[in-house]
């Protein structure tokens, strides 16, 4: 071998996973052993590495404690090199070959500020968000465009009418593509002006939020094209274009939108307690570090199987101090009804985001005056002008 | 509405997901009328629907029957037009939302050459990934560089010595990334010197193929990087890219490197059997429609928790006809030793990777005496020269 360094430290800083192991506490030393090598240096026998890897590479056992009977919880240190300063190798140390061990969940991350200033984050954030859309306080709104199978011109037409019934966000649904019923770059145009119409009439400041996500690298592409025609956020869906193509976006000049995070395809990281991701993290961290602005997730009691502590979760790690990274707009959806906003207001405050799709389509195709009863339940609640 | 279509049918390819869903089949009409609604319109009421609409965008439920009493299976078809041709959306159609739903796991589907013919899958295939590696018949062999902490000379000398010991696919562990211990552009220079200089000594075609996994666009910086390098094949993660950022580089003419695909970060799609997506569809059928030339898997028995049965799923969906896609290679690693090649030999046959690891590091750095052995395994396998 060439000269092998003594010490295979670049920095000191370490950053903190907690997982939740199936099995007892007696077996949780050997097996959190085994997460803290196969999650670094994938080798089971430290013969053949050297003091300088042992010590500073293989991860470190921090903390283990019983759960219950059946499952123990093991919380691994990490040195921030074997991330450096890349977001796709940060969640490979994080859980890349452990999901496929059975019976492991990451529960909890800790990362120092010193490894959290390699990420931007979010662009805009909670603050930011607010500001383009002149909404200093209130609850936002948002809703979708939808069915596919409707022309650019047909969603166009209720883009503008739910931006005269006062919605803040009117997003894609997040099945809208580059389908042949509405190409993309029509749909952009079309729902750009549709929405622009309307603002001048009614003087708010709604904005289209194009759904970019597309295969590669023609998401950034996408979102450019969205940017170039007026649109005021995108919507993004990591779980089918990654993570870090989301921090890609967040961090291009040219886009320069916010973001507007979907969960699709990611439900199997939290379809069981036992295994995958922890609701906050997956939606709340991952989030923010892939620098979206607000974080759509399925609310307790609609069409997903979120419960309640899940949802708070998430909305508590969009909110909660991550070093310099902005919070972010917990935006729960997925079947909610006008009937609930009460509720979910009463749960989430203010900095919130309500997204309500289906449930203003439901007397035909003149959305304005549910859209504006979806505002009206805001009334009291800290409302701006107008 | 503007001038809506009466018919929103554009062609009139349909192509078939087969779900298991939780619930007897009694529920199950139900349950599947839900899936193909919630995959294509996210509306529950079709009296906001044209007719058109609900006859070609609407998914159809074409098949249900009882698995057992607790569960059953539905098949449903989409219209092509609503994936177009544009594979994220196609991942999104399948099981975007659906991900979300609890009790739901995609056990298979079935595409019409009209559809597969939108993609161009792998560019070299079994055939082209051998006719790289001069080797037209035998078991493929495949080793990993590690550990993570070494510098790029110490792993370049690594690769050296498992080429020197008649490996075909030198390729980097997978956490090996763009970290100061061992930089990817100096890593890659020095591997692919390394690994060149070994085949000038054993008159064998060797490649290396460095991970280039990285956030968004970066990947395909990476991988053109390591063609104009030299390297010969390249690893890539779509659990952590993206799909369709691997789908990118295998269409990319700047690549053109056969790709590796890596399971990281994806095996809580498959860590329960009544969620998620089967081994098959996963690691067989995506794999190939977004380009992968060999797909890696935890082979059972080994370090993770793959049965027998998935592997040989996986292995047939590799192999199985897909339109004019060509097969890939099945490559079972995660944990492997030498003893246990006769057995994988025979399960998996000669078009087959095999990736043996820790086991080849056993006696120290100087894993060439081991590399070797592992090539006298394959004695009596249509070995060709030298």
């Amino acid at each position: 071998m060439t000269s092998p360094s003594p010490a295979r430290r670049i920095t000191a800083h370490r950053f903190e996973v907690t997982y939740r192991m199936a099995g007892p506490l007696s077996e949780a030393e050997a097996r959190a052993r085994n997460i803290a090598l196969e999650q670094t240096v994938e080798l089971p026998d430290p013969v053949v590495m050297d003091a300088g890897i042992r010590e500073h590479v293989i991860g470190r056992i921090e903390r283990l404690e019983a759960i219950d009977e059946g499952s123990s919880r093991a919380t691994i240190s990490y040195a921030a090199d074997t991330a450096g300063a890349d977001l796709t190798q940060l969640l490979n140390v994080i859980f890349g070959n452990s999901s496929i061990q059975p019976g492991l969940r990451v529960e909890d991350v800790s990362l120092p500020e010193a490894l959290l200033g390699r990420f931007a984050g979010p662009r805009f954030g909670t603050a930011g968000l607010r500001e383009r859309l002149a909404v200093p306080q209130r609850p936002l709104l948002c809703t979708a465009l939808k069915p596919m199978g409707l022309s650019a011109a047909e969603l166009a037409e209720l883009a503008y009418r739910f931006a005269l019934g006062g919605i803040d966000v009117i997003k894609d649904d997040h099945g809208l593509a580059d389908q042949a019923y509405a190409p993309f770059e029509e749909r952009v145009g079309r729902c750009v002006d549709a929405v622009e119409r309307a603002n001048r009439e009614t003087g708010l400041h709604a904005v289209y939020a194009p759904n970019v996500s597309a295969p590669g690298s023609a998401t950034v592409a996408r979102a450019r094209l969205a940017a170039r025609a007026g649109a005021g956020a995108a919507l993004v869906m990591p779980g089918l274009v990654s993570f870090g193509t989301m921090a890609e976006l967040a961090g291009d000049e040219a886009v320069s939108l916010p973001l507007l995070m979907h969960p699709a395809f990611l439900g199997s990281f939290v379809a069981h307690p036992g295994t995958g991701i922890a609701h906050g993290v997956l939606f709340g961290t991952f989030a923010r570090l892939a620098g979206a602005d607000a974080t759509i997730f399925p609310n307790y009691g609609g069409r997903f199987a979120f419960d309640r502590d899940e949802c708070l979760a998430i909305a508590e790690a969009a909110r909660a101090p991550l070093g310099r990274l902005s919070p972010i707009v917990p935006t729960p959806g997925g079947g909610m009804v006008l009937a609930r906003v009460p509720e979910l207001l009463q749960l989430y405050g203010d900095d919130v985001m309500l997204l309500i799709g289906g449930d203003l389509y439901r007397n035909g195709p003149d959305v304005t005056a549910n859209a504006s009863r979806f505002r009206d339940l805001l009334a009291g609640r800290s409302v701006t002008a107008p």
